[in-house]
């Protein structure tokens, strides 16, 4: 009977599928593809697979139990740790994407230097079809020689930290569960643990991480409190992380300079919702980690077929997630 | 009798004024210190002094025969080119404060991440409190792996490269008149004679070029027709370098995808001027060089100490702008 995989993704190009079926085929395995619309097919097909790539719950929660690899394509794997029931047996391996880096540290050096250099307010002097601001403006800052304490030192903390490395920052201070990463570019990493100590000094706040137990509200309404008034904050990771009514509060009565978020929570945020209304906020709809980047989609599959490799030697796979620990 | 220099600034700190007084005092000056509002005083002190430093041509061009230095504090000095009888004397000695680099190069990054990930499409989202575009956005693209042609290969253009450079660009393409740079950032440096070549292989053009009879409408109806029509344009040296209404033509027919003016002609820009209705244009009030920036105020004060040690010591100064040429 033959190996079989099933590539459940809108992103391919003819090129990604070439690749995929190279691999597949030096692993020893049929590999059939199929997109948005073609939900049945993938379902039949994902019946006579062990390797299924793609981002879809459901589709996980229709495969047999001989599937033993889930290739997830987001770095994201929340739903499917909280969820054990999406997979066919509790031994089926779970890997993630960590490729989103590279976009994801673009994302945050432009929203903080929108912030930095009061961007939404020229915007707004612009849009009046004015020049200067009725009331100065609060001095621009800048990143070269400004320090940045980044929560979350994984493939998304650790490009931001490099970015911000490349345009002159003077100090990038990581923290993370161990407190140690073998990554040089961090000048300083730190245990979270740390956390309540380095929030009074963070001039810039950037916060990268996944969804767990340990991470859900760690951003508390005190913790907030803690942060210097003229600080901003970034979250790329996910909107669980904070205390929303917290940070509008923060922002709203000035005890914050600025937030960015591209997560939150729920997703899209209701039409009502107060943090449309709120001050100093610069919100975009989940997209840092945007697929339509050629580089992310190529690295996507790069991992992919590096691990297929792995898993058709025996090696461990190099984004297996521990689906306890959620990451 | 005593030698004297007159400071007519506004952004200087305490810290800066001892700077200066410490300098001056080294190379046998006496300094006085001026801020608005006291122009009629500078202009009584600057009667007795051979050096100004200050960026008011109405002070300089009330001074006396006995100006033998003009410290302009900022980069752009076309206003003093042009206009020969602002000075005392044809052999009074212009400088420039070449400290903006550092700025600007942020402001560029910003822009320019703003047009690759179409932040301003974003926002429109966004402040419809809308998640999704109507339309699927064109993808987004990186300044990782991207080639950049810059115009201007001075203080502001090579900050912008090694800024660009920082965040991963594939290649960065300097022009200047020469063709030549000793800074080791470029990738590759042409003279402005191979602009028409390097024009339809740019991807992102930008321009850091002072005003001068060469460069004034260097970027003409032609040479914008010559862009790719997905390419990205910004300018933060001199609004009289780009024929504005063709750009705004080429914007509003999609021949250009996306430009960021920091300068334009006239500024402030008049209510019913065309650019304020241009399509896919952002639109900044001439403040990439913000002077609010501690490091670009430190760094014209310690520009302008350093060559009063050259002036003192009889050697040539660094910032010595050639009048004819305008830069």
């Amino acid at each position: 009977m033959s190996r079989n995989i099933c590539v459940y993704l809108n992103f391919l190009t003819e090129a990604h599928r070439e690749k995929i079926q190279k691999a597949a085929a030096r692993a020893g395995f049929q590999v059939r593809f199929f997109v948005k619309g073609q939900f049945e097919a993938a379902r039949d097909w994902v019946q006579t697979c062990e390797i299924l790539y793609s981002n879809s719950p459901r589709l996980l929660k229709a495969s047999p139990a001989a599937l033993r690899w889930y290739c997830c394509s987001s770095a994201g794997v929340d739903p499917y740790c909280r969820d054990v029931s999406l997979f066919p047996t509790p031994d089926c391996m779970l890997t993630n994407s960590n490729v989103y880096g590279a976009t994801i540290a673009e994302h945050v050096v432009m929203v903080l230097l929108m912030m930095l250099r009061r961007m939404p307010e020229y915007e707004k002097i612009m849009a009046g079809r004015s020049w200067s601001p009725s009331d100065p403006l609060s001095p621009i800052r800048s990143i070269r020689d400004n320090t940045f304490t980044i929560l979350g030192t994984g493939d998304i903390g650790s490009h931001v930290a490099s970015s911000l490395k490349g345009l002159g920052a003077a100090k990038v201070t990581g923290l993370c569960r161990s407190g140690y990463s073998s990554n040089p570019v961090w000048d300083e990493v730190l245990p979270i643990s740390a956390l309540d100590d380095v929030l009074p000094r963070t001039k810039n706040l950037v916060m990268a991480l996944p969804s767990t137990p340990e991470t859900v509200g760690i951003l508390s309404r005190a913790r907030i409190a803690r942060l210097p008034s003229d600080a901003y904050l970034v979250n790329v990771g996910r909107g669980t992380a904070i205390d929303q009514e917290a940070l509008a509060d923060a922002l709203n009565s000035g005890a914050l300079a600025g937030a960015a978020l591209d997560v939150m929570v729920p997703e899209p945020l209701p039409q009502d919702h107060p943090l449309w209304e709120t001050k100093n906020l610069i919100l975009t709809p989940h997209v840092s980690g945007n697929m339509t980047l050629g580089y992310t989609c190529d690295a996507n599959v790069d991992a992919f077929c590096a691990d297929l490799e792995n898993y058709a030697a025996g090696r461990p796979l190099a984004g297996l997630v521990d689906r306890s620990r959620g990451y």
